[in-house]
């Protein structure tokens, strides 16, 4: 007899994915769709309905436990409401657990995007087996989610490891948030693009605003020119791995993960990157600190909907 | 029937304490002496021995369940081995719960010191009733534990909550952990005297070098001159309240507590600075995490005993 199945969301303010998961974390389908951000919550309801009903129909003879859902915070993940996500407009504590309930007739659990991305790499990927892993997404800003001792921490309102608004400096720009020297604000994907188009100019022959055509150079040109060898690129790459060592050696020193999991844009250059993070971490962090692994993510942009799946699937 | 009790330790690197505790955290006898901390730990753990054969002389009809200890990190709080504590010398690796077991013939859990205040502020102190807080001890260093979600954070090793060496800044001088800008550097009540004696000279006239019969300037002689509503004074606890405040603001982050406790020597000066604090978080934390409150530690010297209790007595 096969094993009963979990079906899974990951809501974004951009993309809705849904899939069918088996045991294991392994996706027997998956469909997507543009979020219709703006259309406020019965629409994107109607989405994610339509979306698991097809899901359902290519798996019709599997027994199905339920649905987890990963979805932009904050929210609730006991209650299973969405708070204010601030890229859903309209979203005012949305019982979302509870509609989809009714809607489906299965059991449904809520968690936040990043918790249940770190949730998929501890049960499926890159923390696989360990008891503590801090998960960090580095792209246009950080932000991650911690297991501890087995599972996920959540704290007052499920607000815990909002890792990207760390102080870690008194220099770099104002955060968006509105306090300066956050981890985000210097070592996201962003802040590297920024120094990158600030260190250069447009036609001054680089070969970061080569990449660029001369307009704005990102991280991703940075991360290119970099594995060319590109000497300005490799320069502003390891400023970069300097402020993420900074952060992580942080987050050693808070949660004492077993491993630091890296995703997120920026984590398709970690291995340009991890010696300079290696010197970090060696140079800050308390002995008994510095031989935990900073390790690159293994699931890609599926962590968040396997990780979903395991609420249900690995129900503790 | 009387309801049985446990037996607690309290193991410092200056001073031993024992107890024996009832169900609520109340202190029935306590003893104390000097721990003799250069003479290996078959020495010290004969003094502990010793002291609790007189705390159970003194409870002699009660049913005893077991005995808790705080004791010096790093130490691994599952198999109850103190791993290296730089106050005590000669201790490596020693299975500390497992010997006491054999000599008492009682069970015994082992917690280290910060995580034993912090269970006792949360059972039954300042955090009694809350499922998440962080206990923050400002004094000599910063140090701290976190109850996440209702329990211990422990993480690798049980190595979680090194609060005292977040970086938060690049100024002041180096901690002795080696890094620069860490919370503890910047912020603990030794910082806090070393800003006052720089701020200051023998026979200047100050109230603070008066305090100090114009000696070091201690944190203590801060507290007391500003109390006494010196200006000087005042600006230096301003000056600490706001790096406090920058510390406390990622512990809502990293953590989100539904309360920061803060004990520890300087704590008796947390009303002279609780206004500056409160300033300094509605300034940097985001909007979902600035009512949190920031309160005064209710058990003093007696969290780590009676959290160690805890251990045995709330077992869970």
């Amino acid at each position: 007899m096969p094993e009963p199945l979990a079906l899974a969301v990951d809501l974004g303010g951009t993309e809705l994915r849904a899939a069918a998961v088996a045991p294991g974390g392994r996706i027997l389908t998956e469909a997507g769709t543009p979020t219709d951000a703006m259309a406020g919550p019965e629409r994107v309801i109607d989405q994610i309905v339509a979306l698991l009903a097809d899901a359902r129909s290519r798996v019709p003879d599997l027994e199905i436990l339920g649905l987890g859902i990963g979805a932009p915070g904050p929210l609730d993940p006991i209650a299973g409401i969405s708070i204010a996500p601030p890229t859903l407009r309209g979203w005012h504590d949305v019982p979302l657990a509870a509609i989809l309930r009714d809607r489906l007739g299965l059991p449904v659990r809520l968690e936040n995007d990043a918790n249940a991305a770190a949730l998929g790499e501890w049960r499926y990927g890159a923390g696989r087996g360990l008891a503590s892993i801090v998960f960090v997404t580095v792209s246009t800003g950080i932000g991650g989610g911690v297991v501890a001792d087995g599972r996920i921490l959540h704290g007052r309102r499920g607000l815990a490891a909002e890792i990207g608004h760390m102080t870690i400096t008194e220099s770099g720009g104002r955060c968006f948030c509105g306090a300066v020297g956050c981890f985000e604000a210097v070592a996201s994907g962003s802040a590297l693009g920024w120094s990158a188009t600030k260190a250069t100019s447009p036609g001054d022959g680089s070969r970061l605003r080569a990449l660029s055509a001369d307009g704005a150079v990102t991280a991703r040109h940075v991360a290119d020119a970099a594995r060319e060898g590109d000497r300005q690129a490799l320069a502003l790459l390891a400023e970069e791995a300097r402020w993420l060592g900074i952060g992580f050696t942080n987050l050693l020193h808070l949660y004492s993960p077993e491993a630091i999991v890296v995703g997120g844009g920026l984590s398709v250059a970690l291995d340009l990157m991890a010696a300079d993070i290696a010197r970090t971490i060696t140079e800050r962090a308390m002995p008994a600190y510095r031989d935990v692994p900073v390790v690159a993510a293994g699931l890609g942009r599926h962590a968040g909907l396997v990780g979903a799946a395991s609420l249900v699937l690995e129900a503790n």
